[in-house]
């Protein structure tokens, strides 16, 4: 879908479609446009729209990546084991390509295709810019800049990462969700599962990062310590940010007490999350 | 509006409001959402629905000044007097900050507030998605980057300018006949209306970086034939892109061609964009 979504073109914006389909085709975990195609299948959607969905909240990933990665922010030159966009191409190529991927990601969810109510459509648009603006994703990265060679105390680190990571990763499992038409109360219930992966996800990432090597990532590793961030690691340490994670996962769990077999992928995502080892 | 949209808040993210609204707060033209709103009255839209809407799409705007201006870009310490956010902030923030502008322009227009039907609102999500992204606008700005110290026959250089500037433009004239729920003929001679603004603005932008001073900019001058860009007065000589403007605003006043004097500020809009002087 990502594919036939971002077709290659001619013409002088031809390297920009490149760097596009570069940053998004090249694989990754695909957590979030996986909760969207899971949660979707719970309420048993039919058609493209999750696929679509899922494509959109990949493509949004992609693009905070790609200028997470830049000089003058994270400054990483390897993205899952392959050099970051603005390496294979260049750093102006690499901000554009960003750019288009995010304005592509709203623009997947607005059409037709995605849903044919557009109330459905347009409730999708609002969740993903909640999650993904000033007070989302971009918002977590900033205070993740700013808190850079300075310690964060524990709650200010675990704000910091509900916005960057964990808003994204909950919206994923919530479109599913609202693709579905869930009442309120089973919206709720996929939003706290959704909410606790992600930072579970996050917590089990630290423990990567300071444990797994450069090859095993497929990115630098270590790279945390070395910016001088706080990270769960630095404060619970290795076996109290393992046993964080897993408290997290096993409330995620809990979450999806109402649902039944249906819901077994997600609780099986739940232990994936924590016991990753990439 | 856009003061209310973006208001200030603390927390380690308060920087990142900060860089947003002095990209935005800062001043300008403000030519598409000036479309916005007169275009909406022309249909005699009411409430809050246009504001938001002109506030989007300068939030739009304002988010491609800022990445255009970064180093890796077109490298400008000005924007309207003041210096560019980058400057002011730093790398990173203006980064995030056009980020998040992007995502707020989006944010906005799904909102309720913007129009009570989701079909509007979804129209309005789609049409600036279309006209923003690699078919649109950032498709333009590669083009651009890509294009320099190389010579671009007139056509390229139209469809540039067409996508860089125009498609935005237009949008803003689309917008208010969007949300006025215009028929289609009648969205279309707006739509053109649109598209000639657009290409005479830019023309006539080419004729002021060559002809104007800095001081009167309020941005550096002659920049474009300094990074070796191909401009309307390159190709067709001061004169020659002064009569291509006029040309190009008189077609734009035959598209209203069918509206009565309800349109008279539009008409007188055209003539503003090529007699500007700053």
């Amino acid at each position: 879908m990502l594919d036939r979504l971002i077709p290659a073109v001619d013409g002088g914006e031809k390297r920009l479609v490149e760097a596009m389909r570069y940053a998004t085709l090249g694989g990754g975990k695909r957590l979030r446009g996986f909760l969207v195609l899971e949660v979707a299948a719970l309420f048993g959607v039919a058609g493209d729209g999750p696929a679509r969905a899922a494509a959109s909240v990949e493509m949004l990933h992609a693009y905070s990546l790609v200028h997470d990665d830049l000089p003058a922010m994270d400054d990483d030159d390897l993205r899952r084991g392959q050099p970051s966009t603005h390496k294979q191409f260049d750093e102006a190529t690499a901000i554009l390509a960003g750019d288009a991927l995010q304005t592509l990601a709203f623009g997947v969810l607005a059409e037709p295709d995605t849903h044919r109510d557009p109330a459905v459509r347009i409730a999708l648009v609002q969740a993903l810019a909640e999650a993904s603006g000033a007070a989302g994703m971009v918002g977590g990265q900033m205070i993740d800049m700013d808190g850079e060679n300075r310690a964060l105390p524990l709650a200010e680190v675990e704000r910091l990462h509900a916005l960057k990571t964990g808003r994204l990763i909950r919206y994923g499992a919530e479109a599913g969700a609202i693709l579905g038409g869930a009442a309120d109360a089973e919206r709720a219930a996929i939003a706290a599962y959704g909410r606790d992966i992600g930072a579970a996800f996050q917590v089990a990432d630290d423990v990567l990062d300071a444990t797994a090597s450069a090859e095993e990532l497929g990115k630098t590793a270590g790279k945390d310590a070395e910016a001088g961030k706080s990270t769960f690691v630095a404060l619970l340490g290795v076996e109290g940010a393992r046993a964080e994670a897993e408290r997290l996962a096993a409330r995620a769990t809990e979450a999806l007490a109402s649902f039944d077999h249906k819901a077994d992928m997600l609780r099986a995502l739940a232990r994936y999350v924590v016991e990753r080892r990439s």
